[in-house]
């Protein structure tokens, strides 16, 4: 891992993956097919691509049931006690409608509406993380979606992963089908025989599935489209080097282009975090994965004070930051732009990704300059509320007609004054 | 207007202007030029599609200056009073960042930060529309972003319409660009030797913007692209034709493309509307749009009762709905999707496009369905908070350990494993 003094600007060096023209293609002539042929081109293209003929789309509660019978009953309360805490972190996300009143009897308001329905997409093969089932589906049942389906390519088997099962049952889902890929994405954008199209899709998937999405975006809503996870550590001389190079790997072992980055105001730090990153490396079961990712997208900055390595981590505005200096709380402040922010050394990511409550599913590929984690607002809309009353008008309407006016907007204004006229 | 009564499924007749694979290329090739070149390219695509040799692209002080004395003192306080309504009615959608905490020092909680900058589309010509200014800016304003830029084509005398200008002083702009086309949406998304790139870019504009606002989303967010303007009224008998006539018109008359619909539980208010529209039409000045608008995206929907009627309307899902009806209120809870809903008979479309205090953006084309008006939080975002103390890891630490593992992921495991090996 490079050590690099930071001299001027600095950004994370990145790698977006938006496709080839034949992979676009492909998930267009998929997004067809399926819009044309429904159920049958779900099945063949599963056949195809998963290696499976399905006979039925829907998994069954005996399924489910059978899932449990996999996974250790330690596991299923660990799935559940996330589960409860994310459920707890998004319920204060919630909002309320709200109105304001005028003397005059003017009323206007903000209505707040859980979108009619949501699909997610889960991944399948060895991407299969009970983890996104919950973090995708409880925002979604908090904001009151009344209609969740869930969707996972399945294995040659013909069944889904029973931690991907459990943890779709603990967060309440009741629709699940066996489809993955751009078919899926097809099949939840635009219905088939036998499942009814939803009004937004999120979830991660592989290049097609990000591809589909894009595609049917406008007729659906979706999510962001997540590229390789990332980490920036901004730490100074009271990090301890072992912990800080372990959660670095926690990123790296991710994905050959996820992206580590410590920032730090400590050159003793930095060449121990060197040195244990490579220790460390040697005994990971993903080291070849972990070692390709820090290689060729991993960095040590080494800043001249704070204020400096903080301007970095802005300019990063990395999904993932830990702060791990002498009061980490107090630079809160400072930070501008990241997905979420662990703070202290005790806030190690893993703690974020499964199990304290916040949404895992982030902003990345600095996108947190503009983008929010995923949350209850994304599951539902928001409608404005006008109320006029007799007095309102008349005290407004012909304002509102002279500024239609300066618009060159004549119907506007006679639409008022329709109105208006009337009050003598 | 035609009547049509109800049966089964309704949807708005829509038209979305999607442009050709030639636009598409235009658009692409002008922000490759402006990225490679900056202001030069930007001056010579103005000098070609606005027919106008800028030296300078900023607008100057004297040139706000002298657009206060183009506009008359009543424009202007209406224009300053319509600006404290919005600003009013966006500062109850403000949000505070919050933290939640528990015995064991967790803290966990939700940052809310402004963008650091935001850029402002304003078309030009015909449609220069100082209330788009007011309902862009104000929003980013009350949202704490600093750096707002505002970029609008010039006439051929190099000149800002007066109304536009003064609508932006009023909103607090300090950096306006007389710049417009897919050039200025690739200046404000990449930058050039005068202007500084931003964060996210929201303003309408012509095919050309809004192919280029697709384009550059991504390296910078962009609002909804928005489609042809739309209303439904939903009345009952207690109506009055002529009022309704008139709120129908006055969407009309925006765009050929636009879609004004009639949702009625009476077959004599139907007939009234049908035979009112007809008349008012014949006097109005931009009676070709709204005839054309009127017969290709118009109707009057005939339902048996208000059950049908409310069906219908959330089929439609439109961009502005009326509620005329005895007891409109109490229909609120349910409207499941509408960008904005005006209540009784003196809420006519024009006070909210205006004056009221919402945001006039709204979505267009069914994606109310999930979408919600331009609000402050479009020009937030939020980072999670997450504080776990020595304890609270000590608590959960393996359990997260066991949930990573699960996933198959082992570097996730050892970075929490490394503190807690250290406890005891």
């Amino acid at each position: 891992m490079k050590i690099v003094k930071v001299s001027g600007d600095v950004s994370i060096k990145r790698s977006v993956d938006s496709g080839t023209e034949e992979q676009r293609e492909a998930a267009k002539k998929i997004i067809g097919d399926v819009r044309r042929s429904g159920d049958a081109a779900v099945i063949a293209y599963t056949e195809r691509f998963d290696k499976v003929k399905l006979s039925s789309l829907k998994v069954e509660r005996s399924e489910i049931e059978e899932a449990y019978k996999e996974i250790s009953d330690s596991l299923v309360s660990i799935i559940q006690e996330a589960a409860n805490n994310i459920q707890s972190y998004h319920a204060k996300q919630q909002k309320a409608s709200w109105i304001t009143t005028e003397e005059n009897g003017t009323i206007l308001g903000q209505k707040v509406t859980p979108l009619d329905s949501a699909g997610v997409y889960v991944p399948g093969g060895t991407a299969a993380y009970p983890s996104s089932v919950l973090m995708n589906v409880i925002p979604a049942k908090v904001a009151g979606v009344k209609r969740i389906v869930m969707v996972s390519p399945p294995g040659e088997d013909g069944k889904l992963p029973a931690g991907v099962l459990v943890a779709a049952d603990i967060a309440g889902v009741e629709e699940i089908y066996k489809i993955g890929g751009a078919q899926a994405i097809a099949a939840l954008a635009y219905g088939t025989e036998s499942i009814q199209p939803v009004d937004k899709i999120t979830g991660p998937g592989n290049i097609y599935v990000a591809l589909a999405k894009r595609e049917v975006f406008g007729d659906v809503d979706i999510d962001m489209i997540a590229g390789p996870s990332e980490i920036a550590v901004l730490a100074d001389e009271s990090a301890k080097a072992d912990e800080i190079a372990a959660d670095l790997l926690s990123q790296a072992e991710h994905d050959m282009r996820a992206s580590s980055v410590l920032v730090t105001t400590s050159s003793v730090l930095a060449e121990e975090v060197q040195r244990e990153v490579t220790a460390q490396l040697a005994s990971l079961p993903r080291r070849e994965i972990a070692e390709k990712s820090i290689e060729d997208f991993g960095a040590i900055y080494l800043a001249r004070d704070l204020k400096e390595a903080i301007e970095v981590v802005n300019q990063l505005a990395p999904e993932h930051l830990e702060i791990v200096t002498e009061n980490a709380m107090e630079l809160l402040g400072q930070i501008r732009h990241a997905g979420a922010i662990f703070i202290g050394r005790y806030s190690s990511e893993p703690v974020g990704d499964y199990f304290a409550g916040p949404n895992h599913v982030l902003p990345t590929n600095g996108t947190a300059r503009f983008s929010s984690p995923l949350s209850v607002e994304d599951f539902q809309k928001k409608s404005s509320i006008i109320a006029y009353s007799e007095g309102a008008l008349r005290e407004n309407g012909a304002k509102i007609a002279q500024f239609a006016r300066l618009e060159g907007l004549e119907a506007h204004a006679r639409a008022v004054e329709t109105r208006l006229k009337k009050f003598n």
